[in-house]
């Protein structure tokens, strides 16, 4: 683990050459605590969504299935792993999009995974305290993922949703992981640390990264040094809750 | 107290009239954590800020003294109750802005006090999960406030600082009160619940409200849905340890 990512450091220190203040702004739909009590329904379409990035990840209204935007395209990873093109009239009640812009540019080593990456991406970042927009491009010889399929109402909170949620293992992929990686003061917020997804280069497969092992891959993070929430109107949410800390729960859910 | 209530809820029936969508953003300068643990210098110009908003309410460089921001005018409540009129060029290591407008206004009833405030407003709003900002127009036959002085390097924390705070009680004032209603979800970022700063008509006294008591008053509240947090680009705030639960002391530092 030491060893890897020594490496992975001294491949950053030769080759990082891009690396310029973004100004970017990451904008996100509602709150994560209100997604984890089960506010499944939000009023936010993706046509809308698009107007505040190029990028991201989020879920679509009755929790149906796992969002990725990559280049202005919105791909759902539904709950069977399949992906779909959801209609830009499809509404969202929770997601995280930016305009992506590397800053940063660094290869990763092969073998790399999620814990590795984050052990390394967090010495190499520098703060923890901003916001970071994260795109891994590359082949995986795994990415194991999970998805969700859509809810009915009475929705269930998203702790007992995942304890059924199908989970994929897709070996010698090709694709691309979208995240974020949040600062610890956004609990309650966003998720603190890192959230990815994952969508196949074919598009035939993704969802919720849960682990990988980069085979070859190049991580590029966008500095992102704005943050915008939008509060959603609907009853649901302002009617709920908000005030229970549910740490915990999201540790949980986001394993 | 419940009588109070009553009477300002069946004030305000009788009353409001003006209601519709602001979408308006508060925007906000760093965290409250950070504030709270000595970050006390920022690169955030009053001049910057403007473009942000022309109401709100923060602090400026070294601590020195409680800013109101009015109808585009900066004001600061120095460590000795003083009021001044701050350069463009100073700097502020917290603030919270918006543009001002009105989505509610009701007439408050004599004798109200910052607790009675608090449970009627929270009775009328229609949810908690909102961000408002709040004005207080009128006299009163009592605002007690407080202010801190510029503060020397090496920076304690908010906490130890506002144990020798120079408390000010101002008697049959009229002037504004200036602030925001924040969700329990930001708890860390900026302060959930009700922020107040008070700034006397005659633009003599002031500071961060404490207790009041209405003599006669308008309550305009500006419903605000988005909510946007410009991160710092300083070194003391990107080094900053922003994982403590700063809870409790903020809630002995607000009051």
């Amino acid at each position: 683990m030491r060893r890897l990512c020594m490496f992975f450091l001294a491949t950053i220190l030769s080759v990082t050459g891009v690396s310029y203040a973004g100004q970017d702004t990451l904008t996100q739909i509602s709150t994560i605590d209100a997604l984890m009590s089960g506010i499944y329904d939000g009023e936010t379409t993706l046509q809308a969504l698009k107007e505040k990035g190029d990028f991201g990840l989020g879920t679509f209204n009755t929790l149906d299935g796992e969002m990725v935007l990559l280049g202005g395209e919105f791909f759902r990873i539904n709950g069977k792993g399949a992906v779909e093109r959801p209609d830009l009239k499809t509404k969202t009640p929770f997601a995280a999009v930016t305009f992506f812009e590397a800053d940063r540019i660094v290869p990763l080593k092969k073998g790399l995974d999620f814990k590795a990456l984050v052990a390394a991406t967090d010495k190499m970042l520098p703060t923890a305290n901003m916001f970071y927009a994260i795109r891994i491009t590359g082949s995986f010889s795994v990415v194991k993922t999970r998805s969700v399929p859509a809810q009915q109402k009475p929705y269930r909170p998203l702790s007992e949703v995942v304890k059924t949620q199908p989970v994929f293992t897709l070996n010698n992929v090709r694709g691309e992981i979208v995240g974020f990686r949040c600062p610890p003061y956004v609990k309650g917020v966003n998720v603190p640390g890192y959230h990815l997804h994952f969508i196949t280069a074919d598009r035939s497969a993704g969802g919720h990264v849960l682990d990988f092992s980069v085979d070859t891959a190049v991580l590029e993070v966008d500095d992102t040094s704005e943050f915008t929430v939008v509060i959603p109107s609907d009853k649901a949410f302002l009617e709920a809750d908000l005030t229970p800390d549910r740490e915990k729960e999201l540790k949980a859910v986001e394993k």
